[in-house]
C-alpha cells in the first residue's frame, strides 16, 4: 500500500486546481499590485477578486479581510493589535487554555509587557466552560480569544455563545478558525466574532498565506508596519499567487463543504469505532459530538505517543503526536493537560486527521497496523502491568 | 513592440527554473517540516538545503538565517526586536532618512512607544553622511539601520564603514539589503553587519518569502510568536515551496552576478546617457557611481511624475514614481526630499529599474517615447515657462 497521510491538521497538499489558478501569477502576471501600471493592474484585479471570494465564503465584507503570511501572524496580530489598541481601557486579556501556541506564546509575551492574562479553563472534553469564562471577565478585560475548533483534539467551541457574552461584557472577541475554515460552516456574522483568523494550507491551499477578518469599525494596532498595502494596515508586497490560491481553495472547500465533511467524518467514525472496539485501554480525547469531522485523538495507555508515531511511520502511516507546531517540544500537550488528562496519558496521545483523499481501506489498514504495534509496544513497556497481558485483545462486547 | 517592464525594483517575474524547483512542494512533497513522519522529513531536508544554500550565498552560517514572509517582516523584526531586546541599555534608535517605509514607519511606531528616533541625514546623492552619523550616535543608542542600497534612487551606502563605526560605538548595525541582494556582491562578514534582510521577489524568486540574517550571539526579541519553527524564533508553518524557490533564485543570481550586473548596468547607462543628452531640464537622482546596476531615477522638471508614469503606461512601458510601497500616497518621495530636492522636482521623479530580460531596443524605444511624452506634457504644463518652449530639444553639446 502507498504511504498513508493522516495528518491533515498539520498541513494539506495543494489541490491541483488551486495550483493551476496560481501558476500564471508566478511568471506571467507577476506585477506588484501596488504598482500603477498595467503589470500592477493585472494583479490588483486578481487580488480584489480573491478578497471578494474569500469574504463571500465567510459572510464578511471584502474590506474586512486582511491578508497575512498565515494563521500564526494573524493570531499574533489580533491579540497584540487589540491588546495595545485597547490598553487605555484595560490590560486584562483572556485566552482559552487550549489555544494554539500562536496564541498561548503571544499571551505569555504580553504578560511580560505589563498585561495580565487569564487562561480560560476547559472541561474534560476541551470545551471552554462558559460560566467560568463569564466570571473571569473583569471590567478591565478587553480581549477574549477562543479558537473555533481545537487543532489537537478537534473540539468545536461554543463560539456563538462566547461572542454574545463578550458583546454583553464589552470585550473584543477573536476566534482562531485555522482548523475550522474549510471544514465546518463559518459565517462571521452568525458567530458574532469581532476578529477571525485562518490559513490556506489547512484547506488544500498554499502555505505562507492566511487572513485576519477584522469587523469594520474595530480599530487595532498594526503588527507589521511599512507600505500602504492592505488598506494601510499590513506592510509588505502582496503575495499574489498565494492570495489567488487561498481564494480558490476556500471556494472549493466551501462548495463541497457538507459532502466532504460527511465523507471525512465517515472515515473518522470508522476509525474511532474500530479502535475503541479492537484496542483496549484507549481513550478518545475531545468532545464526542462537537468535534471536527477530520479529527480523532487517542491516548494509548502504557505507550509513549512518540514511539507509536515512529512505528506507524515505519509502516508508511503519517500521524501526529500533539500538533506539528509543538513538535520539537518534549512537554506533554498543554491541551490534554488542560482537559485534565494525567501526564502519562497526555504523553501517549496521537492525533489522526483525515482528508478528502483518504479511503476506508486506508483506515482499515491503519487500524490493523495500530493493533499490532500497540501489542508490541505494550509488551516492551515497563509501565504495562503483566497481569493485563492476556487481556490486550478483549472479546468484542 | 511587446510591453516593456522597467520596474524590477518593485518586483520581478519568477525565473522558470525557480518555479520548476518549487512545483513538487505544492502537491507532492507537501509535508509540514515540523511533522515527525516521512512527509515531514522530505521537506525538512529541502528546507535545510535551502538554508545552507542561502547562507553560502551571503557568507553566513545556516544557523544565522531566519525565514520570514518577506523584507518588510524582516525589517520590522530587526528594528523592533533589537529595540526591545536592548531597551535596558538605551532607547535611542537611528535609521537613515532614506530607508524603506518598512523601517521608517516602524521607527515612527517605536517613537510612540517610548523610544527616541533619529533619522540620519544624507547628502545630495542620498549617501548617509558618516560624520553626522557618528555625531548622532549617543551612549544610549542601541541600533543603527542603514539600507545597503536605496530602493528609489539606487544609491549604495558605505555599509562597511557604518558597520565599523557601529561596532566601535557598541550599537547593533542592521542593513536592509532587499534591493542589493542578487544585484551586487553581499557578504555579511565583509560588511560586518549584525543583521541583514532580503526578499526573494526582488531577485526572480517568489513573493511572500524573505529572510533575516542575525549574527550568532546577537539576541533580539521575537516578532511573531508561536510554535518552535526557525529554532524557536519565528512561529508559523515554514513556507516550503517559497523557501526552496528563494534558495534557487539566490543561487542563480549569485552565480551570474557580475555578468548580469554588467549587462543591466549597460542598459541603465545607455538609458541615462540618452535621456541626459536628448531631454532638457532633467536631473538624474542618486549617486553617479555608487548605485545599483539596475537603477535610473530622473526628475523631469515642470512635469508631475504620475502623468509621466501614466503616459508611459499607455505606450506599454512600466515604470514607477517613487517606490511601489509608497504608491497610494500623494506625498512626494521622502528619499528625494531628504536628498534636498525641492518638492516640485521630487514630485516629478520617475524610477526606471532594468532587468536581465530587458534589451537595448527596449531602452531605445522607451527613450523615444519619453522624449515625445515630455514635450507634450510640458506643453500642457502651467508650470513650464513659455520662453523655454523653443529650447525643449537643445542642440547636442
Amino acid at each position: 500500500m502507498d504511504k498513508i497521510y493522516f495528518d491533515h491538521a498539520a498541513t494539506t497538499p495543494v489541490d491541483p486546481r488551486v495550483l493551476e489558478k496560481m501558476l500564471p501569477y508566478f511568471t506571467q502576471n507577476f506585477g506588484n499590485p501596488n504598482s500603477q501600471h498595467s503589470f500592477g493592474r493585472q494583479t490588483v484585479s486578481a487580488v480584489d477578486d480573491a478578497r471578494d471570494a474569500i469574504a463571500a465564503c465567510i459572510g464578511a465584507k471584502p474590506s474586512e479581510i486582511y491578508f497575512t503570511s498565515g494563521g500564526t501572524e494573524a493570531d499574533n496580530w489580533a491579540l497584540r493589535g487589540a491588546a495595545y489598541a485597547l490598553a487605555g481601557r484595560g490590560k486584562h486579556l483572556i485566552v482559552s487554555a487550549v489555544e494554539h501556541p500562536a496564541m498561548i506564546a503571544t499571551a505569555k509575551e504580553l504578560a511580560k509587557k505589563g498585561f495580565e492574562v487569564t487562561f480560560a479553563e476547559v472541561d474534560e472534553y476541551g470545551t471552554v466552560d462558559l460560566a467560568k469564562l463569564e466570571r473571569a471577565i473583569r471590567p478591565d478585560t478587553t480581549f477574549v480569544g477562543v479558537m473555533t475548533a481545537n487543532n489537537e483534539v478537534g473540539t468545536i467551541q461554543p463560539v456563538g455563545e462566547i461572542a454574545a457574552l463578550c458583546k454583553a461584557k464589552g470585550c473584543v472577541f477573536f476566534t482562531d478558525a485555522v482548523q475550522a475554515a474549510g471544514a465546518i460552516p463559518l459565517r462571521v456574522k452568525d458567530i458574532g466574532a469581532d476578529m477571525l483568523s485562518f490559513s490556506a494550507h489547512k484547506f488544500y491551499g498554499p502555505k505562507g498565506i492566511g487572513a485576519l477578518y477584522i469587523r469594520s469599525g474595530l480599530k487595532i494596532e498594526k503588527l507589521i508596519t511599512g507600505g500602504h498595502q492592505e488598506r494601510n494596515m499590513r506592510g509588505g508586497t502582496t503575495n499574489v499567487p498565494a492570495v489567488v490560491g487561498m481564494a480558490e481553495a476556500l471556494r472549493i472547500a466551501s462548495e463541497n463543504l457538507e459532502e466532504n465533511a460527511a465523507y471525512v467524518a465517515s472515515l473518522r467514525d470508522r476509525f474511532i469505532r474500530r479502535v475503541q472496539k479492537e484496542i483496549p485501554y484507549v481513550r478518545c480525547n475531545g468532545h464526542p459530538a462537537h468535534r471536527l469531522p477530520a479529527n480523532a485523538n487517542f491516548s494509548f495507555r502504557y505507550i509513549e505517543g512518540e514511539s507509536l508515531l515512529f512505528s506507524l511511520d515505519l509502516k508508511g502511516i503519517a500521524v501526529s503526536s500533539g500538533s506539528a507546531c509543538s513538535s520539537g517540544s518534549l512537554e506533554p500537550s498543554h491541551v490534554l493537560l488542560a482537559m485534565g488528562l494525567p501526564e502519562g496519558l497526555a504523553h501517549g496521545s496521537i492525533r489522526f486527521s483525515f482528508g478528502k483523499d483518504n479511503t476506508p481501506e486506508q483506515v482499515d489498514y491503519a487500524v490493523d497496523a495500530l493493533k499490532e504495534i500497540v501489542v508490541k509496544l505494550r509488551a516492551l513497556s515497563p509501565l504495562f502491568p503483566k497481569e493485563l497481558k492476556n487481556e490486550v485483545f478483549p472479546k468484542e462486547e
